[in-house]
């Protein structure tokens, strides 16, 4: 028994289906399902990918009975199409072929196609008295040969080139469509002749031949090099093969009943429930997207909406517009989702070439949803799916008017979303002072430091040439919600001259520029914004979002303001509130300062009492706001250095300030700088060297704590020691935080449940999870350090290497932005698995960037986290990303 | 049935042996093992850790049957000590006792003892008559009250010090020895009273009670804090127990017939086989160590060879003199291994209070080993068994010598071990000149930097103020094999105005000053030396060890002559040749700096082939010098910054010699600088950005083994790749060094085996070593990135907090010193597994500076590691060491 190779389709029916994609692969599918469900697609076959595997393990053999069944197949195709492949000598009709590639996962551009396969000396005429146009056949022809040259005999295609421009210049000629038939006549014998210089062979005439040589040509580009590469990246075993896609060639522009066109079955803009295309007439498809002609409205109610002159295809010729927009409700009925379609009329006839699930934007996405599940056609849980959760940042922010016109400086990092226009300020201060007199101000650094929160505070945008995604200026401006572009390297600020400078243009102080935070462009001057709208489908969604997923989503918040936002946008409680961010103020600062410079334990405690009541009241509003849910509270993380001051006048100011000597505080700062700080004395390493440190901070938490329990508000204070590399740091600390807390609380005479667990930010930690789990009550992986030590890769400097890792392809993902699942997402399951068999149940959550991810989400879902914490902005798209996990979808990365 | 809870031992026999630690712990095993074999142990009995739990479990209470089987081993005591406990009335003679704890494992000074136990109001005056030395008699209570009244009813000891303390002021006396009988008597009532005072309750007459008050005290010290947290930090389950020893008393003090002296079985300084030992004439065991009085000389021979006046015990009590030597023979012919005793004469009786393996230096070490070899005592495994590898250390450099007065300045951290005295130089470039001139010169830094490499090279010695023990000044010294201090923060150095100062002195350059890299001292002047003898025992041992080990010991060397030494010192090929090292000499550096400051890849090209020829002529050297053996080379690793200069005047010389701006040459230097340099544009990335980097390499070593093959000999390179983190990396950068060695072997027309593998240093690779073994033919463990990863520490910068976590008592060893096994360790034995799981028997070994700590070394064993890679100097420590690991000894840390 001959096995089957070929699956036909096409005439209304098809040997095989959407579900045979490992068979026929996702293109031949699709086309098997179409011709399934009753659409004309252009006839055609598939052969199968099995084919493949025995052509790749022969090294170019078929199988027995291929030949005949491809036979079959041509028959069959050329009873539909009523025409004889290649053309029959007595036939005035013409079938021409497509070859096409197809595997069983989308490998765009890495397969060949091969086109109008069939013509040759002979057919060509048969075209040209078919369609009446001569410049048509023999453009045909010679596309043919060059394409066919190239990927079947492989034929370098400069080539051809070669010979096609020095015609047009011996000739005069620009453009490829100044040339007219007699031109392609005269030109095809020497593409051919070309061909047979290369090979030695003469170029095959046979349509036959030319099929085999084209389907051996696909089988064997699996193999090549780039499939391989592409294939290695991407984790697809070389044992799936491709399957090969043999096609009957319609032809829109053989004449004015033909025609082609590309539609929207919902419009991909608005997500309003209306048909929405183009088309032209006596036109091939690639003509649409070309803009050499403008393409026509679809519709008669577009028309007039857009106020076009053009005769919509409703008007000019009906029966098949209706024919098409039964297409229309047909797809939609089988699909359930807005499809996008390419159609083309040949001599009267509709061919649908091909349906996908359409693009759109996020507002469409949301209102198609929602529009869905009322019209039965989908269920909530598949409106929730069909959201890219990435995506809701479009509508969180105010965005630029996309029709407002707009002179691009440079493009950095989309590293903050959202639009802002503003006057230029280069230095914190100036941000402040400026803002200070009511101005909108864009702050431009090279980069940004602790020391410049003020400013960024105030700032509506945040521009700096240096540091990536998670520079400090891109993790700070995220947490404020403040649009930011990073790491703009064409540009060049001068913070002294106060100038920026870019594409030969120098701006100065003062002058207005506007960033978009999600695209990563500067342009300069004003650029229009819209503002987000989040009520209506938005609210609709995350209402059925809420009832979906499992696990809870935190923010990372430390302000007032960023946690009010963050409890607005559904936040349910703060994971990471980073203590250090309250220092910077100026009336704290001077205190830690004077903390730093002290020469004993006594001037250090003198020093920190001063920071207690700035710092309990810090407590006393973030626990307010966030009453009835749990506040993760991190004790003071940064190496000391970051608060003593770079610049010498600063450092006069403090000496002065501080009555100490200006060599003094040189002295100290140079004591405590570091080769990489990253890696130094930080987290609780400080503590252990400085107890009393912390033992400040735990006192201003209950203080607060204690504050707000007696006046009867529910307040959970969660205490996490961060850099925990071994228990014993964590046994210590958590005595001293236990025991203030204990003291504070009985002496208030009050109750209040709190909690002491720790940070899982390196590897040591995640390794040691199990005997860490003995001291701490509950873990949240710093998934940034954690990426960071796992890859031995600092944020602040690999910006630059990394994207020419992406570039080159070694790297797929940012690791910052996307947890980087084979390394440090095996970290935190072991971390996981550890500490909960230390202690069953544990409370996990994660507070890194990656937080607000995504994939990054879904994975925390599998690992089986509590929650994931992330910057306020992203808690929406945290809370869709854990019901798409919760509902088991595999979400894309987000990098 | 009655359990047995108290083991008697003494009167020539014991109810217990060295086996039954667990049941008595370890010092009472040992008791009761020393009265087995026939010493006369001053008999006593054991009460079991049995007990301990029981108490611990009931709070308080002790098994039935414990009071009796008490009540009958004080019994036996008084038979064998011919007196009772206390005094009766009627007696002239009077047995007191000892209460000490005795766990399982050793736990120094955290648990209390109490001496003299029996002594009350009455017993004194019979203890004072039988001595006839009244003053003896009551200092001896006055000291029981305050051990009794501190120990067991916890009366803090400054009350009894304060009393005393009056009481000299009061009568003009100075030390406690100037006290008489008299005011020992007047101040006994004022002791009882402040315990009745503190403790409401009358001071205990009554032996018994005191004696049951002690085994309390002692069985509650087990659960004190200090003991818990002793045994938390030391793995010391609660649940063993500690077990008590009852033992009696004696007296070396009781008159002329009365002795006590502390003896070795063999010398420990030069372990030649004699008895060696010093005793005292009417004297407590304190007195001998004490140094008030001058001890004795125990045998003759010992008198006449130190030239000694004093009569030798050999002299004074000849047939006691001759017991003592036989018991020296029964010890070494039971424990086989040299002893260190203890004994006292009362009266005429000798009792040996106690016997342990006696400490010696490493010569001695050397030559007892061998010595008992030869005598049939023990067999070669157990002499190798009795080294500490750490310890050869002190053979392998020339040491000071111990007798040389010496003025220390101050003491750092010891970085590399050996000696050396020169001239203060404070720079590179100063080292260089004045060593041309033929002076011995040291060199002190803050911290020294890649750039110091040639004056590091001439210098004998190195001093930094600043970095740790794997600092850069200290990993190259110890490559070198050259002295250095490291991190001698006391010390000030200022390098423009050439000065040093400490302990408010100031040296100048020229100034000499001597370095003790094995204790970390410094000192002014210069202090006497003595050379290492690498012959004889130290030879003999280790032709043993290398027959024992199964771990292959390489050295971690790039220049000839650390190659030659390593060679010498017996390393087995190369595990880490650093290429960046050659790139520092004066003559290479600027076409380094040239194809830094280039601007695009033709130029880099352009300077890397003036690199080329210098790096061939390397590895020419490095092969030769290591034929027949596997040479390690790792290409380059560290960011390109580091060959930048920093000094302005240097970038003014290289601007000028490279014919560029100052101005470019400190906008690269801008754009290379790293906040982390650690994480950052290093190891394989840099050739991922630059590939030429590594072609340039890989030719330099193909064509070097090239010529060598040529020319008959057998070279074995292996190809190291830095820092991958991903398969994908090392996917690369394997097929660029496989396509240029196979190009230049077949151009060469030679063939040479060789390999291309990587380091694994990072957390991610080791979790990802069964991907990356698809493409390496061998791993080696960078352990000290993969500790400074894992751990998140920086070892430039981890130097002053580490030393405050091992003084507190968080962290037990450097875990840059001592392989931290519990996190970095479980990263090597995962990566070792999962790389063999792909590719199986893969060849991998350790090259961090771990390959020469024993430890270390034992872990490696453990793991399976093919070969550990060292320092040359510390070669010889690891061969030993991995023969130790091999017969399964558990070497102790050596940090």
């Amino acid at each position: 028994m001959t096995s089957k190779w070929t699956y036909s389709f096409g005439g209304g029916d098809a040997d095989g289906s959407a579900q045979m994609r490992n068979l026929l692969g996702g293109k031949g599918a699709n086309l098997h399902e179409m011709s399934r469900i009753g659409l004309t697609v252009p006839p055609g076959f598939t052969i199968t990918t099995e084919v493949c595997t025995h052509f790749t393990e022969t090294e170019g053999d078929y199988p027995d009975g291929l030949n005949d069944q491809v036979g079959t197949a041509i028959a069959k195709l050329e009873t539909i199409m009523g025409a004889p492949f290649g053309g029959g000598q007595t036939e005035s009709k013409i079938l021409l072929l497509s070859v096409r590639s197809g595997a069983r996962a989308s490998m765009p551009g890495m397969m060949d196609t091969v086109l109008n396969l069939g013509l040759n000396d002979e057919a060509v005429e048969i075209l040209a008295a078919e369609t009446g146009d001569e410049r048509f056949a023999y453009d045909s022809y010679r596309r043919f040969i060059q394409m066919f040259g190239d990927v079947v005999l492989g034929v370098d295609h400069y080539h051809f080139e070669d010979l096609l421009e020095d015609y047009k210049l011996d000739h005069s000629l620009k453009l490829d469509t100044d040339l007219t038939a007699d031109d392609w006549k005269t030109l095809i014998p020497d593409f051919i002749e070309v061909i047979e210089n290369q090979t030695g062979q003469p170029f095959p005439q046979d349509p036959r031949q030319q099929l085999w040589a084209s389907i051996g040509a696909v089988f064997k580009s699996w193999t090549n090099k780039r499939a391989e590469t592409y294939r290695r990246l991407h984790g697809i075993p070389a044992s799936w093969g491709t399957a090969v896609n043999v096609q009957a060639m319609v032809f829109g522009n053989m004449g004015e009943d033909s025609a082609t066109g590309v539609c929207f079955t919902r419009n991909p803009s608005t997500g309003d429930n209306h048909f929405y295309g183009e088309y032209l007439i006596n036109a091939q498809g690639e003509d649409v997207v070309a803009g050499i002609r403008t393409p026509q409205p679809l519709s008669l109610a577009e028309k007039e909406n857009g106020n076009l002159s053009m005769p919509s295809l409703e008007e000019v010729m009906p029966s098949l517009y209706t024919e098409l927009d039964g297409v229309r409700h047909t797809l939609e009925q089988h699909y359930k989702d807005m499809q996008d379609l390419e159609f083309t009329i040949q001599k009267g006839k509709l061919w649908i070439l091909q349906t996908r699930n359409g693009k759109r934007t996020t507002k469409a996405a949301l209102k198609i949803a929602v529009d869905m599940v009322d019209e039965g056609l989908i269920d909530r849980n598949e409106a929730i799916r069909r959201v890219e959760p990435g995506h809701l940042d479009q509508l969180l922010h105010p965005t630029l008017d996309p029709d407002a016109p707009r002179d691009v400086l440079s493009t950095g990092l989309p590293a903050s979303p959202g639009a802002a226009s503003g006057k230029l300020v280069f230095s914190a201060e100036d941000a402040e002072n400026w803002a200070s007199r009511g101005e909108d101000v864009v702050l431009a650094r090279v980069e940004t430091s602790p020391e410049d929160i003020g400013g960024m505070h105030v700032a509506k945008g945040i521009l700096t040439t240096r540091g990536g995604m998670t520079s400090h200026a891109a993790v700070v401006a995220r947490g404020m919600g403040t649009p930011c572009v990073s790491g703009a390297g064409d540009i060049t600020v001068d913070v002294k001259a106060k100038t920026l400078s870019a594409m030969g243009k120098t701006l100065k102080e003062g002058d207005v520029i506007t960033l978009d935070g999600s695209t990563g462009e500067v342009m300069d001057g004003t650029v229009a914004t819209i503002e987000p709208e989040l009520s209506g489908d938005f609210a609709t969604l995350m209402e059925w979002v809420d009832g979906v997923r499992d696990m809870a989503v935190r923010a990372n918040a430390e302000t007032p303001e960023d946690a009010k936002v963050a409890r607005g946008f559904g936040a349910q409680g703060i994971g990471l509130a980073r203590t250090e961010h309250m220092f910077f103020d100026a009336d704290r600062i001077i205190h830690m300062r004077e903390m730093i410079l002290a020469q004993d334990v006594d001037a250090r405690r003198a020093a920190l009492g001063k920071l207690l009541p700035y710092q309990r009241q810090d407590f006393v509003d973030l626990l307010s706001i966030m009453e009835g849910l749990p506040v993760t509270i991190r004790l003071l993380d940064p190496p000391l250095h970051e608060f003593l001051p770079e610049k010498k006048a600063d450092v006069e100011k403090i000496a002065v300030a501080l009555g100490v000597g200006v060599e003094d505080v040189e002295r100290r700062a140079k004591e405590l700088h570091e080769f990489n700080p990253m890696l130094g004395h930080r987290g609780c390493r400080l503590a252990i060297t400085y107890p009393e440190i912390y033992e400040m901070q735990a006192r201003a938490i209950f203080e607060a704590a204690a504050d707000l329990a007696e006046a009867g508000k529910d307040v959970q204070p969660e205490v996490m020691i961060p850099l925990v590399a071994d228990v014993e740091e964590l046994f210590r600390l958590k005595d001293l935080v236990v025991k203030i807390a204990d003291l504070v609380l009985s002496e208030r005479g009050v109750d209040v449940t709190y909690s002491v667990g720790t940070m899982i930010e390196l590897p040591r930690a995640a390794l040691q999870a199990g005997e860490i789990a003995k001291e701490a009550e509950f873990f949240s992986f710093g998934t940034n350090d954690l990426t960071q030590t796992t890859y031995g890769l600092s944020r602040d400097d690999a910006g630059r290497f990394l994207q020419i890792y992406r570039e080159k392809g070694v790297l797929e993902d940012d690791p910052f932005v996307t947890i980087d699942q084979d390394g440090v997402g095996e970290l935190v399951k072991i971390g996981t698995e550890r500490g909960r068999a230390t202690r069953p149940g544990m409370k996990i959550g994660i507070c890194g960037e990656h937080g607000g991810d995504p994939a990054s989400v879904t994975f925390c879902h599998k690992v089986g986290l509590d929650y994931v914490s992330c910057s306020p902005y992203r808690v929406p798209i945290a809370r869709l990303a854990a019901a798409q996990a919760a509902l088991g979808v595999d979400a894309e990365t987000n990098a």
